[in-house]
């Protein structure tokens, strides 16, 4: 086990495109979650707000299959290099940083998120 | 300010080499660091284990040029584009991520930390 999930830690996982390099998004990962991705090669994290374990994709249908995953120095966060089905962000674009700090738009918008996340 | 900042919170951010896309590190920004960041052009962060405000390359000289800044759909995770002088790593790696979680090294030692971080 890494050093930051000893005694139900949480760390920062960073998810790459593995060809692009593209930056897809920061979520987080306890014990369970490093695991079962390990496990199935799917991304899982854990949802701070939902307080429960997460299948990245698991409402979209966006999975990540994660081809590589590297630790920190300090072993503190994660890499994921991942294969992102569809797009990353529930907001409907590829990455989820998708803006620049003065709020203007310079990612690319992929799919409706009102025809994904259905009710 | 973004969200995450508020109240004096700190949010994860990323900082990847604007050119060649690899993920260097992961630190933390509290608003001060950020405001820093963007008034001087060079990365601040904020070290949780010193309590302190941290300029990136204080001690090495190792700073980043930062080219970019983009924010997460939540406002709760940075990403920085930067040119890294030197390697990112104090452990001598131009990136922090330079082991798999097998621990096997996949990364480039490209300085001797002792001879950058001198007493």
């Amino acid at each position: 086990m890494i050093r930051g999930l000893k005694e139900g830690g949480l760390v920062p996982a960073v998810a790459q495109d593995w060809e692009t390099g593209e930056v897809l998004m920061l979520a987080y990962m306890n014990e369970e979650a490093l695991r079962r991705t390990v496990e199935t090669g799917r991304a899982h994290y854990w949802s701070r707000s939902r307080g429960r374990l997460w299948l990245k994709g698991e409402s979209s249908g966006h999975e990540q299959l994660v081809k590589e995953i590297r630790i920190d120095c300090d072993e503190d966060a994660i890499l994921l290099k991942v294969e992102q089905k569809g797009g990353a962000c529930h907001m409907g674009y590829r990455s989820c940083f998708y803006r620049n700090l003065e709020g203007v738009l310079v990612g690319e918008k992929i799919f409706e998120p009102d025809l994904v996340y259905r009710a």
